[in-house]
């Protein structure tokens, strides 16, 4: 990095930044490189097909020589889900939680690439000692067990991760390590990066104990079977729901591969207990009497593929909805999924079952801090510079103005672009300059060769449909030897319509013959007259304009 | 209807039942049918191109000479947009209220409608006979003036549809007629229609009042230029914007189409009072210092092409985002648009804006009447038989428990879907039957030539591409004259990818080549080989499955 000081540490995002996803952050101070986090992002438009979204990896790359590690704040898929991909590219130590570390572990074995990964848990205590960095931890809450801030001790000065946090005071696991916060706000924080997630939410976020209660009070009421749906990785929440199974004698079964897989983690690692017959299978559960049993499964985001939807739909294999059945939705939906989650909820209530959703309930709760807790996290540490993170630019921003109400000089707060390198020397802070940090699609197992050339067609083909118009021409002779035919997809029900493709297939016809009596040899030509012929045709028709692609076979 | 007997009124919906959307309901009584609403729904997947979705009025063209007139209970979308369509194949008679009326007026003027049209203007007093049956009205308070329910007066009894109602005791326009209401029920109601949209939300809706007084302190604390966004049908907050812009100094430019209509129209009939100097055009307000400006918008809900998106993107011939500038989003998004209001936000906050939106601010209020209303109406009207609509399944059950927690029986509560037909004696009801009640997809000037196929078409399209393999045959010599040429869309980026391409392109010459020695004349034997070729071999290669689309031409 050129523009960056010998004497200063240089702090960016890959990923994370103007968005809620793939957070990728970089510390570097010289020729280390301390990484923190490689998630990915989910597309927001579904229809396109793009599976997830990761950052441009080629400044890691160049500079793999420098990485000393990467330390991952927590097991969610936007921070650690981009690891595979980072790790096919560039072979980094990686260090991690105790639950992060074994879904890590899950997650390279069907990579095919746990054999040659360098894995490390760490401990909160720990302190790992590079050359001239060190990086140590402090233990946070969050929606999943093993969340921490992570210390990067440089010579200009301290850099704070936060991760993502809230402080529950009341936790299901261990409380946030408010000491250990307050001692390294002591020791000094030249910069701080600040989960921003809920930045627009004033007061305090809603302790997981809270939604535990209330889970309890359903099934206190319930006396049918309830169905249970959250999201898999929200292991304490797991955690309350089987206590109140037990409590209230049932048993449960377990539907989805997420949900299995964490049920199995979460009992190895110690954050789910329960009797050894608490769960069961799906034979025994369809045995049990109704008020007996507790159905757990994926899908509460309305996903078409996960369990929920399957029974809701009444494709699953083992468990159609019953009447007196409850449905318990402890989620909220994620934006893009509203449409999708009300569809499936009304799929619920049509098969006859009681749904309980939505924020009324108190059945759900937020794993990041609202603006009281972001506070607090800035009066705890204390820092010189402020950078948000981990949010779309408003939230960012919000972010600032709490900093700002916390005594940190707005000229001290950096909204940053992903890319932007923040160059931090012990008394100044400035934006030097930037790295490569674009967006590279996923899609079924191809990296990075889907483009915007091809979402740009597939949205045409979305919205508009295709037609093609395909002819054999006769070059020697200068005429067309058979053809043109007319194909159309996505565009108009072709049987309903033959009249509008005969008429269209006539016209080309002429318009081609007319090219080729100028003995044009330019295949370019013929179709652009083909082109030009048939999409002001259609418009005008169908007032519609679908993708044209001649297609011109020479025989 | 055979099912129906002479003594019993028939009660049914095409639309508007199981969704929110293309509310038109029928009230039948042997040889006369009122018919109720004609409205448009609003696709969900906005990618696949649908312009809007409108029911299937076979039922109504079948039986067009006993329709006695179509009664508009007020001027929202759902409940007019149809009337083009409807109109266009029977020329039934339309009674609306003032606003509506003005509403409906430009629609059919702009469908080229509006010459033949025959449209009547009522009255809440007025009573409108016909032979057997007779219509009356009561004044409702909702988001958008002039809002009624009907009152349909049949031999067996009394049919009230509410239309869209809550109760605003402080509303900006007249308040509901409790009064009549309550001689209605006197009267005696067989059957009640009544809104089910917030069935789900406790207690009561907002009044309009209160968020006119939060727009106020807005004024009162802004002091750059003032953007505000919101739906152009509510006229009652229009006037409240506007009411708040006099007190304050301030002028307003309006932009887009369809809120230049609203304000016109409001103006004209007199439900938006201002001095006459108050609106200026887009030259005057650039010119004014920014304290003075309001600038009144479309776009609240992220549509693309909408004013605000444009002044969000830059792409705004007259208004651009300047420093202090706040837009405030006077809405909610509809569950479909959530994604792109949320982008269309930070595109704004981007740009320097600041931007006041989400519920908690109070800036907006449904305009739908939350449980304790809907009780209310229930107990205002007492009717016999309940039969919940314009909702999904969900709002429609939570609504009949509603109603059995004010003592209707639940026997007596009917929720159906559309088509089904609710026969109605004196004191007596049952689901008798069904008619017609599909769903009619338009697009660009097409209706109904996009059916399910074509959609499923374009769904593939979007998520997974197309690959055309397109292949020349000289049938006289049984082999291959020109091709196979292999060409996608959506797929994967061609130039990057030649070597996939000429691997699969080899491989389907190959297998064509085998067939064709076969001396096989079945077209469709060639192509089911080229697509079993290929598709497995792309999905190896790719994970991805394109659709595939085999294309032979004969020479």
């Amino acid at each position: 990095m050129k523009f960056v000081k010998n004497d200063q540490t240089a702090v960016f995002a890959i990923g994370g930044l103007g968005e809620i996803g793939k957070n990728t952050y970089g510390i570097q101070f010289q020729d280390e490189i301390i990484l923190i986090d490689a998630g990915i992002k989910f597309p927001e438009d579904e229809l396109l097909g793009i599976d997830y979204v990761i950052p441009d990896y080629t400044y890691l790359v160049q500079n793999q020589d420098k990485i000393k590690g990467l330390f991952i704040t927590h097991g969610h898929e936007d921070h650690i889900g981009g690891i595979p991909y980072l790790l096919r590219e560039i072979n980094v130590p990686i260090y991690a939680g105790k639950l992060a570390l074994g879904l890590i572990k899950n997650k390279l074995e069907e990579h095919g690439l746990l054999r040659t990964a360098k894995l490390h848990s760490y401990h909160e205590d720990d302190v790992i000692k590079f050359r001239k960095t060190s990086v140590t931890f402090f233990r946070t809450t969050h929606s999943i067990p093993d969340s921490y801030g992570v210390v990067i001790k440089t010579p200009p000065g301290n850099i704070v991760h936060t991760g993502d946090f809230k402080f529950d005071f009341t936790p299901v696991g261990e409380p946030a390590n408010l000491a250990k916060m307050s001692e390294i706000g002591n020791e000094g924080v030249l910069c701080l990066l600040s989960d921003s997630t809920n930045s627009e939410v004033p007061g305090f976020t809603m302790s997981e104990r809270v939604v535990g209660e209330n889970i309890d009070e359903i099934y206190s009421r319930v006396n049918g079977r309830l169905i249970f749906a959250t999201f898999a990785s929200n292991i304490h929440r797991l955690q309350q729901m089987v206590e109140s199974a037990v409590k209230h004698n049932r048993k449960i079964a377990v539907f989805g591969r997420s949900m299995e897989g964490a049920i199995a983690i979460g009992r190895e690692l110690g954050y789910i207990t329960a009797p050894d017959d608490t769960f069961v299978d799906a034979h025994q559960i369809n045995r049990l009497p109704a008020n007996e049993v507790t159905i757990l499964c994926t899908g509460s985001q309305g996903e078409p593929m996960a369990a929920l939807s399957r029974i809701a739909n009444g494709t699953h294999r083992q468990i159609q909805i019953i009447p007196d059945d409850t449905v318990v939705f402890s989620s909220s939906p994620i934006p893009g999924n509203t449409v999708s989650v009300s569809r499936m909820i009304d799929m619920l209530s049509r098969a006859g079952a009681e749904v309980i959703h939505g924020p009324l309930n108190n059945i759900h709760t937020s794993g990041h801090g609202s603006q009281e807790e972001q506070k607090l996290m800035l009066r705890l540490l204390r820092p010189k510079f402020f950078m948000p993170i981990h949010g779309e630019y408003r939230m960012l921003r919000e972010h600032t103005k709490l900093a700002e109400a916390c005594d940190i000089d707005p000229s001290h707060s950096f909204i940053m672009d992903n890319g932007d390198v923040l160059a931090l020397s012990k008394d100044e802070a400035q934006v030097a300059g930037k790295i490569p940090a674009g967006t590279i699609y996923v899609d079924g197992s191809g990296i990075g060769d889907i483009g915007n050339i091809v979402l740009r067609d597939r949205r045409i083909l979305s919205e508009e449909g295709l037609v093609i118009v395909v002819v054999s021409i006769n070059m020697k002779e200068f005429k067309i030897a058979s053809g043109p035919d007319i194909i159309s997809r996505g565009f108009v029900y072709m049987r309903e319509s033959e009249d509008l493709i005969n008429e269209a297939q006539k016209l080309v016809s002429k318009h081609i013959n007319k090219v080729m009596e100028r003995k044009t040899t330019q295949w370019s030509e013929i179709k652009n007259e083909i082109t030009d012929t048939i999409a002001p045709f259609l418009f005008e028709k169908t007032k519609r304009r679908p993708m044209v692609l001649p297609i011109i076979m020479e025989v």
